[in-house]
């Protein structure tokens, strides 16, 4: 329970908004501002005048509007000037990237990951990917952070990732390694990928305007980032989320966690392709076979499909009781499988989820793809200097 | 996305967090206030002037403290003069209440409730309720509002019950049932009975302090209130919470709602009872007598007793992995349940829960039992109140 905020707050509070609308929505108008954020003309002139001089926004006369009259400035985030460095450690690949302000990719690089990579193994390519496009960032440029999405749950006070079945990552120290191999790179956040991916999708993806939202995940395993009333459902320890540990299946297989019947033993990909008799393939090649050969009426893969469709559909059935959603997001493999096993879904959803708490739902694919992960690790490096433009 | 406030709007935030505070926590003191709310002495002693003038709280001095220098004045919310009613609509019995701001019950009535009863039905007695109260009403009070906790899924813009499977109840308009009979009350809001006791119990009771809880609450059927990061998690319609129908035997019974293997049908009153060769009774007595069989070391009722504890772990166990809760408070027969079956529970919740997700987990009961349901409705009409103490 907190009392109101001074007028040094209330101004720092309104820089940090007026930051995060554009870098939220992009080149936005001061008259659209002035509308938008509830603050007169004058205090949207100062606080862009202030933003302007700290390097962050840019303001530019507008494209011809053909009205008559002075048009209203158009005030932009500084993208190619302040960027952060974006990694993501996922199952199958490495991947980091620059992100510039709003949220955009000026660079990428990318490589596989091979099942069983150590932690050292991994964070050195990674490293080497900062190291290469750090020589080509130009110079009149600010470094803002490094964000660091990990498939697995992490403890973001000291960037240990706590457990990551499959990765198959217990306990280690991946925020400490990353920081020895990058040296000065400074502020350096760790992020679940499905949680990073979840917040992107919501700001400014499938989810836009949404504030009940679940994103799922799938790929060997299946993750979650969950909004509710426009916030992450972080939890006590920031573990949240772990929809795929949810128990769906009380008679079903063992799981990689040492439990039973998880969500994830029925709808990941072990459990696509053995049910396509293609236990001996993995990743998401084999994944996508399988969807393909469903599409051209093999029916031994439209069996697989059906049968995760069906257990897709019991959990965010599930869901859907416990939060009432508006939008159900289906990333990774689940996109794809999804786009064949909608009727499935649908059905199955329909038949658990009670119907107050499923009327208003819509089933949807990421509009930002797996891009979400890397614009959402450079989220957790842009959340500090959204919270306190001129001080961080 | 908003702008910060303006010195009005702060002012009114501010009176409206020093009267929260001190209906959550009771008598403070000025000193205290102006260290727990960050606001400083002269700015305390304006606000509480306010409040006092508006006959929302009053000031004296404390009892002797023993120490010398002139001691700090009291605030105390006006518990006597400002109140609400606060209506309880649950599966075997409706329960009505004056509540004095700061949450203290008044006056109290109490009448079963037949199960099968008419909305009609169950609205009358409430209306007589409320009507023999009133007369016992001192002339000085103020009246603030009425609210109603149902065990249901209630649509809190006009008050209809979209589906209350325990009572029997679906889509019915409650909200206007009262208003009519209760004539002049004037503002009336309807709730969930486990979303308000959750509250209530995070705001005075066994979570005080926490902010990820998951408060369950069982008799023949199991709902849960659910708070995240400190706020409840609604959804989009309000609907959220609805674990009970989480299903988690896909080969289980048919639930009341239509669906199979409801986590209700495992953990509620008929399960219990089946399992203890019961099944002809029902109630809340009933329960008690096979708790109380299995304390006793009937071993029937020791077999149902852990069948049912063992589903309970199960549920728990699949909620810890979605929340990372701090604390899980069982409510209604679950209390008793709980008491005999802790180890069961515990048991079964550390095999399912991942360990960084219920690491800090604590299980408990309720601290206000069952007077959370009429505290917390009271709470439904004192919000407004709280919310802007000088306009509502």
């Amino acid at each position: 329970m907190r009392a109101g905020p001074s007028q040094e707050e209330v101004r720092r509070h309104n820089l940090g908004t007026l930051l995060r609308y554009v870098h939220v929505h992009g080149a936005t108008s001061r008259a659209e501002l002035t509308n938008r954020l509830g603050l007169n003309r004058s205090t949207i002139g100062a606080l862009t005048a202030d933003l302007t001089t700290a390097g962050l926004v840019s303001e530019a006369a507008p494209r011809e509007t053909g009205r008559a009259g002075r048009p209203s400035l158009v005030v932009r985030p500084e993208s190619s000037r302040v960027y952060s460095w974006a990694l993501s450690i996922e199952v199958d690949r490495l991947r980091a990237a620059r992100v510039g302000l709003g949220g955009r990719i000026l660079d990428r690089r990318e490589t596989d990951r091979p099942r069983g990579m150590q932690v050292l193994d991994a964070v050195q390519p990674l490293a080497e990917f900062v190291h290469e496009m750090r020589a080509g960032v130009p110079d009149d440029t600010r470094y803002v952070g490094t964000g660091v999405a990990v498939a697995g749950m992490v403890r973001r006070a000291d960037g240990v990732v706590r457990l990551a079945p499959t990765i198959g990552w217990v306990e280690e120290p991946v925020g400490a390694a990353l920081r020895a191999e990058l040296g000065d790179a400074g502020r350096l956040t760790l992020g679940n990928h499905a949680d990073v991916s979840a917040l992107v999708e919501h700001s400014r993806g499938a989810a836009a305007g949404c504030d009940n939202v679940i994103y799922l995940y799938g790929d060997v395993g299946v993750g979650a980032g969950i909004i509710a009333d426009g916030r992450r459902v972080a939890g006590h320890g920031g573990y949240g989320g772990e929809v795929g540990h949810m128990v769906v299946n009380p008679y079903g297989r063992e799981c990689s966690c040492g439990s039973r019947g998880c969500w994830e033993t029925e709808i990941g990909e072990y459990a696509l392709l053995k049910h396509a008799g293609r236990g001996d393939q993995s990743g998401r090649e084999a994944v996508l076979g399988v969807v393909d050969a469903a599409m051209r009426g093999d029916s031994q893969a439209q069996f697989a499909v059906r049968q995760v469709g069906e257990w897709i559909g019991f959990g965010v059935g599930n869901l859907v009781n416990i939060f009432n959603p508006e939008a159900v997001i289906f990333g990774g493999t689940l996109r794809d499988v999804y786009l064949v096993a909608a009727a499935q879904i649908r059905s199955r959803l329909n038949a658990i989820g009670l119907p107050a708490c499923r009327e208003h739902i819509r089933l949807r694919t990421p509009e930002l793809g797996d891009d979400a992960a890397l614009i959402g690790a450079g989220e957790l490096a842009f959340e500090h200097l959204l919270k306190d433009p001129l001080i961080n």
